[in-house]
């Protein structure tokens, strides 16, 4: 239908308009851009900004050089040149019309248009166009530079070669194409997205809840699976071994009670059953619950940790529950003033009840390891703040065994610091007789979590291992210390 | 009310049941559990095991010792030692009426027992029991052991102080206590979810998307968004700088559309603006539109590289984006046979054209950043898969200026691979003359990522790199490369 996609036309430059520039020029697509906001410019601009940093974060690849920007007073100039067309016009079905039907005029006969409209139908916004086969709606999500999803949904004129055009140039941004099967209003995303905003302004017009309550009320929970699953799945993993359609009989009933003030219900057929339960089994690809349970918590914990960085949301939660672990350690790291004339007892533990010389081996390995930990989270290395010490050596020395349920604790020394370099060394101890049962050289390098580079810790935690460093220097070597 | 909580009574040990099982003992407490189904210890055992993987990954801070579980026969031994009852029977008001009036009976008196319901009244559940007061909803989300939020809700028996203690003790399981201002079916979260849930299924009833289409429509757009800022901060956001009072104004007349199935909607009316737009100002804190964009992108982007880890959904998205970057890249890397035998030229760009010494400098750094990550790319390193490689040291040396707007490109020899160190050696050229402007030379350190330890590239990787290290140790050293 049409060459190489260098030029875009783009009809609109407010949130959605403009997150269509960002998304373009930043992978090199020239932008013709209508608006005709004078501050147009200026709020371009400072999205632009937001999206190339966040491009910066997104990915260490080069992204080649960023296309040229030019805003243009007409729709037509936005067109001329145009290989592509996006559409982002304020959702109102008249100006959509009378706009798409002027550019379409001026438009080379063969480019296809995009509409982000959310929710009109396409049938009649391509009423009046000339062409109006190549028309069809590729609905983004704020903010477009970022969110993958676009709905594509063809009008009863929409050729199938458009619908394909525009999925394929979509994905060359980046982005996910779904093919919306039915020209409904709101189409898939919205409808969903719009049942839930409608019963949470129920819920704050009843006093049930206030906005940030609703916001809470998702975003510990379901928010953190939706990120990755949706809800089918979800259900699918919680019916358990009994599966999806056990689930939907299960708790089908509750679809009948008055719960949400929004009360029009589907019945639950065996038609609907089947159909649910089929559809389901495809889209598992013949991955067990187990499979599909380890695959949501993977999902799940790394969601967790970055939010932690931002302290956001769940991430806080989760930082205010280490700090809890860390305060409730025994004895407590951080809440204590260590003596720093001595090595630091910082981890206390009981050995694992399943014996040989194997299992213990991995407990001495993990004990070392908490010893690790429990020294970095005493400095304030806590990896929140996109910084880590890498453990890029260690060298282990078996010395004794150990009885299984046996108490025992380490001490770690500060043998060195040497800029982005960190020297300790761990011994492990049983508690009651103080036998020394193991040793560990750990050599650690501190990083630049983002960017992949050693680096200098930040100035609150080297002014911390300095102090250590400064105590320690005064201890004896230890024996297995080289 | 009462004293440290270390033994817990679980009423059921299914899903939910077992998720707290799960949370109660990766947190040091004792777990005494009563479940009829002779199948429980087995089911118990998994989920057990898959908790205890996650937790493992979450953080790295020692746990502490696990409680130990005892699974019992009947409802009163469960209760009779507990400190904490946790009741998770199935959701039948007169199953869990006559378990609660039973266990309530063989408890201590002044012990808390919270129900996990996800929508059956308080009020009702509690109406058989001794000491009825002691009674609150703690409705948790699957799965147990991860997801951080707790919906409170008391009865019209219900103290406050009850409610008090709940949320204090699942507070120091790691959890996030939200607290139900009205006692109404459903609380606030399933209100929420079995909206969107039944939208969900009108959609596929109606044959206007599948149940992964469905999923596909949330989780690779407003799933995204709802993992860390709920829908009420996400609008306000949307809203830009006019504010959620013009945005509630401008898409409200979309809630008389008959989009959705569930028809009743509440009245726009100005009270119901005033109180959404102050609740909203109070959430906000303060933040801009343009703080709030930038924590809502850098949310995003550590969400999408967390996915991005695991192949899934916006990550596997993300995954193909960058697949598509680097074929892009001119050479193509990855798809395109080098020859092995010289140096491999990975990069091109263009000079920035900001001049100045400090702007050369940074643009040489950045190019030996793409240079190495290009090289990184084309042996398969990608960081898609829990590893990648550190840059430990860069020396760089400047041997000339370039005008903006040059073309450069770059080479680059591996100088040297030993286990998990590699040595690269860069050099940026002029292409119109060869002319040679800097040289970089670079040591790398292979990770895994998650564990935070130097360890050896996969095979893959390993052979790759051998392969070029055979052909490149025939090349002379380069001038710079000591």
């Amino acid at each position: 239908m049409m060459g190489e996609i260098k030029t875009v036309g783009l009809l609109g430059g407010g949130v959605i308009g403009g997150g269509w520039a960002a998304r373009c020029l930043l992978n090199g697509l020239d932008v013709v851009l209508f608006d005709p906001d004078p501050d147009a410019a200026r709020k371009l601009e400072e999205m632009l900004q937001n999206a190339r940093r966040a491009y910066r974060k997104l990915t260490s690849l080069a992204h080649g050089k960023e296309g040229r920007l030019k805003i243009v007073r007409t729709p037509d100039e936005a067109v001329f040149e145009a290989d592509f067309v996006q559409e982002s016009a304020p959702e109102r079905a008249d100006l959509k019309i009378e706009l798409l039907a002027r550019a379409s005029r001026a438009a080379r006969a063969d480019i296809v248009f995009g509409s982000s409209t959310s929710g009109l139908l396409p049938s009649t916004l391509q009423s009046q166009m000339t062409n109006p086969e190549r028309f069809v709606v590729g609905h983004p999500f704020n903010p477009v530079y970022l969110l993958p999803l676009v709905e594509i949904v063809g009008g009863n004129k929409t050729s199938k070669g458009a619908k394909e055009l525009a999925a394929a140039f979509y994905s060359t941004l980046g982005m996910k194409p779904l093919h919306v099967r039915k020209e409904v209003d709101g189409f898939i995303a919205d409808r969903l997205l719009e049942a839930l905003w409608r019963e949470a302004l129920w819920l704050v017009n009843d006093d049930v809840a206030t906005t940030e309550e609703v916001d809470d009320a998702i975003r510990y929970a379901a928010g953190l699976r939706w990120a990755f699953m949706g809800t089918f799945l979800i259900y699918r993993i919680a019916g358990g071994e009994a599966g999806i359609r056990h689930f939907l009989s299960q708790f089908g009933p509750a679809l009948k009670w008055p719960w949400t003030r929004l009360v029009d219900v589907p019945e639950l057929t065996v038609e609907l059953l089947d159909k649910i339960e089929h559809q389901s089994d495809a889209q598992a690809g013949g991955k067990s619950i187990r499979e599909l349970e380890r695959l949501r918590d993977d999902c799940l914990v790394s969601i967790l940790q970055a939010l932690r960085g931002y302290g956001m949301a769940a991430g806080a939660t989760l930082q205010r529950y280490e700090e809890r672990l860390v305060a409730k350690s025994n004895p407590p790291v951080m809440s204590k003033k260590y003596e720093l004339a001595v090595p630091l007892r910082l981890y206390e533990a009981f050995a694992s009840s399943d014996g040989g010389n194997d299992a213990i081996e991995k407990f001495y390995a993990k004990a070392f390891d908490a010893a690790r930990d429990a020294f970095l989270s005493y400095v304030g290395v806590d990896g929140s703040r996109g910084f880590a010490y890498f453990t890029v050596e260690t060298h282990l020395a078996h010395r004794g065994n150990v009885e299984g349920g046996a108490q025992i604790h380490t001490t770690t020394q500060l043998r060195s610091l040497d800029g982005t370099w960190l020297h300790l060394f761990h011994s492990l101890f049983r508690s009651d007789d103080e036998a020394l049962l193991a040793t560990a050289n750990q050599t650690l390098m501190h990083c630049d979590t983002y960017h992949h580079r050693a680096c200098l810790p930040p100035p609150d935690v080297l002014r911390r291992l300095e102090e250590i460093a400064g105590a320690h220097a005064r201890l004896p070597l230890p024996l297995d210390s080289t």
